[in-house]
């Protein structure tokens, strides 16, 4: 096969009589996949079912220090879950809170109080006429949907294979002291499993930003998800880093283990620095008495420590590595030479991400519906849902059986394939 | 003994020399005890540690409509739950939302939504010039911890040994549209154990408020957390006595089972109209994928229906009521006649409150706390911690073993009654 754009005309229509049969047949199969959202499958789950036993009746649920995990107390989370979480993060017990069950909750409660009680003392962001959140795009449409909720405006910056386009986070946010956050998925970005390189982090860690209630939602939810034990992305610590470079209240980091144990059962956790903290607890005192510590004490107990983490990701990563290898071959199969699209290759994470050529997304995406195969909606990936080229689509190869994933990600070349030769047809 | 204030000064002088004797041995023992806050003690956390093995690696955590509770989704909680806590509020499961781990979290977030973006479409709160809340008064500390941070004004009401004062609320709420909410335990109230009658929830129901986004915040903690099995209070469902009087988007009502199973591993819920629900979800939709459903699941394996969960309760009042007995009858032995001092005798929940005479609430706490036992802070069940006349003191008699909790009842009746009895001369 030739690149479409050096199809002729009768080539080209020849092709989408093709296609258009092959499509036809998807539809009569009356499927009904998923590559929608970053869930973890069956096999996965069924990784963490030891889980179940690591407390039982007979166990005693006290910590170390003897504080009784089954009472109220212990606002901040029990030291134990600190260790194994921080040794997670790469951060220190001290910098850590553990929460409840999302870090999503967490990342939607901290604007929360930025917006009713500002940030360290700052006016609250609710009583500002106009604040505004950077978000490198595409990006994960969770977040973006909280600063919406918020009424904070946001403002697209762009995605590079290194990170967020620096020179631009560093121009607006010198410039603009209604610029309050950014919006960051440091490690195997979601959806296009990007990490940051080391300039990245570091221009990150030495920003200036005009408002001194600036902090960057750094959502490291991907740390340790890798796919290959050889090949794995690392980036800087951004704590320690933002601390060198004198900015050390810079970072609200947050992390979970929704996607290394149950998602919806695990534990959050925040890092950030200790002015940051004591600004968080005074809230968090109103909020709870504290977080679910049996089930910080159940996690504990069945990785025992970083190691046995590290063991348990990589069965995960067994278990995805086939799915995504997959879907990139058939992509690289299916459309390797037609230049009418293009994906990343991510080394861990959830996604990959898929940008066809301008005004196919949403297209793309209804006729892969239409043929029984839902995607993430086209435009989830940006700002209000507004993709300004209409060209991204996330592909979350986790969760459908492979030979599930097959036949969805088959059709969705087809898809691909279909609505690029009847766009470039109508060109003609 | 006679009453104090029927004592001559050389009298009371003499019984003031044997109460400071006394007290002096008290100090001698060294004591480290805690009455202060209401915490289940060991034996009672010990009934719950059955749910440890109530899921297992081997046991399937699939609901009974196919939902696996291991992975993301279900915003609202799995249906078994809600039937669960449903059964357990009185309210039709269809009304409810299961949350995470904390009832206080979910009244937190609700008020700080309202603040954000008011209730049901008003104007939030946090635009209004001063918003206020009437609290009930002596009620929960944590209560009134919520609204004070978001800077709601707290209006005092007198209870009444029926509830509040419910002329005073009526005449309130019908007059200032910025009264927005209140906040009521309706039965085993903290700290007094009042249960309000059939005719207060009743014209709850039937307020009138100025305010279109005014809410009762029916703090529903002591609902089935009876003393005895032959003397149980009842209260009148609100949420359906609200709909009988054509209210029935007034109350948002809150339960957990923090004091049923473990306390910061339970699993808290809401019961409200329709309509609120639907405003709600707006809000949490953006918050989280949804609570931990794993451990919704291991309570209603657990308890398996509320048959179960009142049978569990049985247990817990086996253990609590010989407790609230022996602090009854040491006051009622040491204090019974003197007249200095008066007590509620609840039948179920967590506290019993004591009314010492005025001005000396401090001083006795005070006092106790310097012979090694903690009280809750005198003041503590007022807002803003000003007890008008410094005389109510919260008494939580469940969490010492009960050899201490007869010390520190003994110990308590000491300072009562030289507080007292200095008070009386100082004004001879």
């Amino acid at each position: 096969m030739k690149p479409y754009r050096e199809m002729s005309k009768e080539e080209l229509r020849s092709e989408l009589e093709e296609l258009k049969k092959s499509y036809y047949d998807y539809q009569g199969m009356e499927l009904n996949l998923n590559m929608a959202r970053g869930l973890p499958c069956r096999d996965q789950l069924d990784l963490s079912m030891g889980m179940m036993d690591a407390l039982y009746s007979g166990a005693d649920l006290s910590c170390e220090d003897g504080t009784d995990c089954r009472n109220y107390g212990v606002l901040d989370g029990i030291h134990e879950a600190k260790v194994l979480l921080g040794d997670m993060m790469e951060n220190h017990p001290d910098n850590l809170i553990i929460y409840g069950n999302s870090s999503l909750n967490v990342m939607y409660d901290t604007v929360a109080r930025a917006m009713t009680h500002g940030v360290m003392g700052s006016t609250p962001w609710c009583r500002l006429e106009h604040p505004k959140f950077l978000c490198p795009s595409p990006g994960y449409d969770r977040h973006f949907t909280i600063t919406e909720y918020f009424g904070i405006e946001m403002i697209p910056v762009a995605m590079t294979p290194t990170g967020p386009d620096m020179d631009e986070v560093e121009r607006l946010v010198a410039s603009d002291d209604m610029i309050k956050g950014i919006w960051c998925v440091p490690k195997y970005s979601n959806p296009q499993g990007i990490s940051y390189s080391d300039d990245t982090v570091r221009r990150f860690a030495r920003l200036k930003p005009a408002a001194r209630d600036f902090r960057i939602f750094w959502d490291n939810a991907y740390g340790i998800h890798h796919l290959y034990d050889d090949h794995q992305d690392h980036i800087i610590e951004i704590l320690a880093e933002c601390k060198h470079a004198g900015n050390p209240d810079l970072v609200y980091k947050f992390a979970s283990t929704s996607k290394i144990t149950f998602p919806g059962s695990g534990i959050a956790a925040l890092a950030t620095s200790e002015n940051n903290l004591v600004d968080i607890k005074k809230q968090l005192r109103c909020q709870t008495i504290g977080h679910d510590k049996v089930n910080q004490l159940r996690h504990v107990r069945f990785f025992k420590n970083i190691n046995g983490m590290h063991e348990h990701m990589r069965k995960h990563a067994a278990i995805l590595r086939p799915k995504f290898e997959t879907v990139e071959e058939i992509l690289q199969n299916d459309l390797g030479e037609l230049e009418i699209g293009s994906w990343t290759k991510p080394r861990g994470g959830y996604f990959i991400s898929f940008d066809s050529l301008p005004g196919c997304a949403k297209s793309i995406v209804d006729h892969a519906k239409k043929a029984g195969v839902t995607m993430t909606g086209a435009g989830a990936t940006w700002p209000y849902g507004k993709d300004p080229e209409d060209k991204n689509i996330r592909i979350a190869p986790t969760y459908p059986p492979l030979a599930d994933l097959t036949t969805a990600a088959k059709l969705f070349t087809v898809c691909v394939r279909l609505v690029s030769a009847e766009k470039l047809l109508g060109e003609m």
